[in-house]
């Protein structure tokens, strides 16, 4: 084991890690970023990669690439272990590391909010992985229902439920209808795509609670003119792996419940306390900083900074800016200056609902329908990391949108962790996993 | 469990298979496809995918789509548990399937040649799943030499050995080399790859022995001069987690031992006996036929042709020849006409070493250079199914050739077998496994 300093580290290479790197880089620091993945997951086109559209490739890019690792932008792929604040500590399963500085960007994870089965049974779209293991059981219940002559059986596979009538819950349930729709419905002669139901399941009385309710109504008809059925007001009793059973006593016969209902701060195992908000997210000052130790700091989905009027929502603009606010408040700390409070500057909500409508809301302005799904991909594309994987999307919907095609329907044998493989020595220490 | 009848069956989507399931439905007859994976896998790029170049969902293509499923060609995505000619019945994890022609184009595995430790401690390249992990252990070996200072343990991180110097050992070493020279070693900042060691370990006493002695030299020399350690004549006596022993009594200390000494023919398991050639290839007549069972056929690295004079080598071309062969056959007998023996018209073989380098030989006439390599790009690209594949495979290597960069190179959590997850209870039905 290996003990190494570094002035400035970075756990995460989420939207908020990467960007603290890339500004403290240019300032000049010594940064060590850590993550337990060697890319950066686009985790807004997640959705597209769990409904056959996208190369789950597409939407990742090598960390070393990003922050352009050379003499002083460093990375390390490992696995936190645990967080000393007092001796300024790192555990990692690599290598022990020393920090004067340190960022903790470590993102969050889904939430099952005590619905038994739910983390068992549900699957979910935190990561590369369980994508692709979503996309597997979609693709896989096609097969399946296809030489399926029982008919009860056949509607259990072809029914699939969605819980959270959020963003990604709307976005799953558009992508899923262009899915239906696309050419491959041509290439299962035994099967009547018409007869997939698609239920989107919302506890609250709105859809796309965050956003104004005018666009949540907007998002619940256009789903159900879709097709797809939208249960308001309902919520979960349990789940097991052949059906969903609601609180009013319904059930639901499905093999795929699609979670989307809620998420947690994601955060290491800490060796000191710190006060936790709500989520569990890690309770910052205004700076953005530790309550107890000012060369800590915490941001993204990982920190809760209580800021009365101000409620961030863990989008990614929220955890960008933060990284460059970290990297400033750092840089102003090393030359003995005081670090600033952090400003959220809202540049507006987009959500996408597919099959060509989105709905939007900038400056207080709200839109709805084509105008509002061209500006998501285009704001999607220019963030995506990577000219490669922008020209590669792009052609992608191109194809998709265009012609209608969704190829990318290979069920490919992705785990959710790698197993242990007898020859795989290198594998089973770097512990190539996912972020659940 | 259900029973169904089809006239014709064919199990394995490779390039016979596939072939015969095209040149069949265009003569009209319904046809059952049936293979363990819902896609086609192009083989000869899978060495591009283990050397960080292509995205493997670049390679492969949906069966369905390829065979442009409807009422008259359908797919099963299914496991051959057994096959019993008598019967004329196959045995499915899905359902039983009873056939009138029945064509076994199941292909071939990797055979270790009794290697001590080979099958648990090699690394093979014939699978999607074994290519990518493949490549999560090259990418691991340079994360974990990064951070290493034990001189001893990063040589051994940082040495590559290939067993096998036919077209594929061949191929991964000049691939390998490519990835050392591309923008990726900027990016190592603690990490001179100029360390890295790759050995390619041959038993006979020349490489490429299937085409002529001055090709095999060429690849030698040209290996040997972008730094490949070439050792002909050598032996492997067995293989460990951390060396390879030859037989000579030296040993190479190593993490990644590369497989692509032979092949064995890939045979479901049969209720009734039938007679084996070299490598456990079915034995079949002239025609393709099985030599008892006049509607059974074998084509492809799972069939052994015994005709003097004519050996085949294992290649695309041949199995996509006797798949249009099996096809007429076929129709010819539903005709009351007698099946026609198979002619292989060698169209020639080409064979890349990367770095602008191949070697070939058509009609007798031999080149090497950047001619050889140009074409088998060329060719390649002409087979690969889907005009997405190809666009996005060319685009790709106009950015690795000219520009020298390799970025598909994330550590993603493959595995051989999908590990059997509760939640998922189609995919453990459906075996999303690898062809070994």
């Amino acid at each position: 084991m290996t003990v190494q300093k570094f002035p400035v580290v970075i756990i995460g290479a989420g939207f908020g890690g990467l960007q603290a790197a890339q500004s403290l880089a240019q300032s000049g620091k010594e940064v060590l970023l850590i993550d337990r993945n060697n890319y950066h997951t686009f985790v807004p086109l997640l959705y597209q990669v769990a409904t056959a559209q996208l190369e789950p490739e597409h939407i990742i890019y090598p960390a070393r690439t990003i922050v352009r690792c050379d003499r002083r932008r460093h990375f390390l792929l490992a696995e936190v272990e645990q967080i000393d604040f007092a001796a300024r500590t790192i555990k990692t399963d690599r290598a022990e590391i020393e920090y004067d500085f340190l960022i903790i960007a470590t993102g969050s994870k889904s939430q099952y909010l005590g619905v038994p089965g739910a983390e068992e049974f549900a699957f979910s779209m935190r990561s590369i992985a369980q994508a692709v293991t979503l996309r597997n059981q979609i693709l896989a219940c096609f097969e399946a229902a296809s030489i399926e002559v029982n008919p009860l059986r056949r509607q259990q596979l072809l029914t699939f439920v969605i819980i959270g009538g959020g963003a990604t819950g709307a976005e799953v349930a558009g992508a899923f209808v262009e899915l239906l729709r696309s050419r491959m419905r041509h290439e299962y002669p035994t099967l009547n795509l018409r007869e997939v139901k698609l239920i989107l399941v919302q506890s609250g009385d709105c859809l796309l609670s965050e956003l104004p309710p005018k666009l949540g109504i907007y998002t619940q008809k256009y789903l159900q003119k879709l097709g797809v059925d939208v249960r308001l007001s309902t919520k979960i009793d349990r789940i097991t792996p052949d059906a969903v059973y609601l609180q009013d006593r319904q059930v639901i016969s499905t093999k795929t419940v699609i979670w989307t209902a809620g998420v947690d701060a994601a955060v290491p195992d800490l060796a000191n306390d710190w006060e936790r908000g709500t989520k569990n997210k890690l309770r910052v000052r205004p700076t953005l900083q530790s309550i107890e130790y000012a060369n800590v700091y915490a941001i993204g989905d990982a920190a809760y900074v209580d800021r009365a009027g101000q409620t961030l929502s863990g989008v990614a603009p929220e955890a960008l800016q933060q990284g460059v606010a970290v990297a400033r408040n750092i840089t102003r700390q090393l030359r003995g200056q005081l670090p600033q409070p952090f400003n959220y500057f809202n540049k507006g909500r987009l959500a996408i609902i597919g099959c060509h409508a989105g709905v939007g809301q900038i400056q207080g302005w709200k839109f709805t329908g084509f105008l509002a799904w061209i500006m998501w991909l285009g704001v999607h594309l220019v963030y995506l990391p990577g000219y490669r994987n922008r020209l590669f999307v792009l052609l992608t919907w191109l194809q998709t949108y265009l012609l209608g095609d969704r190829v990318v329907r290979s069920i490919l044998p992705f785990s959710n962790r790698v197993d242990a493989r007898s020859k795989s020595v290198v594998n089973q220490k770097i512990r190539v996993g996912t972020s659940e």
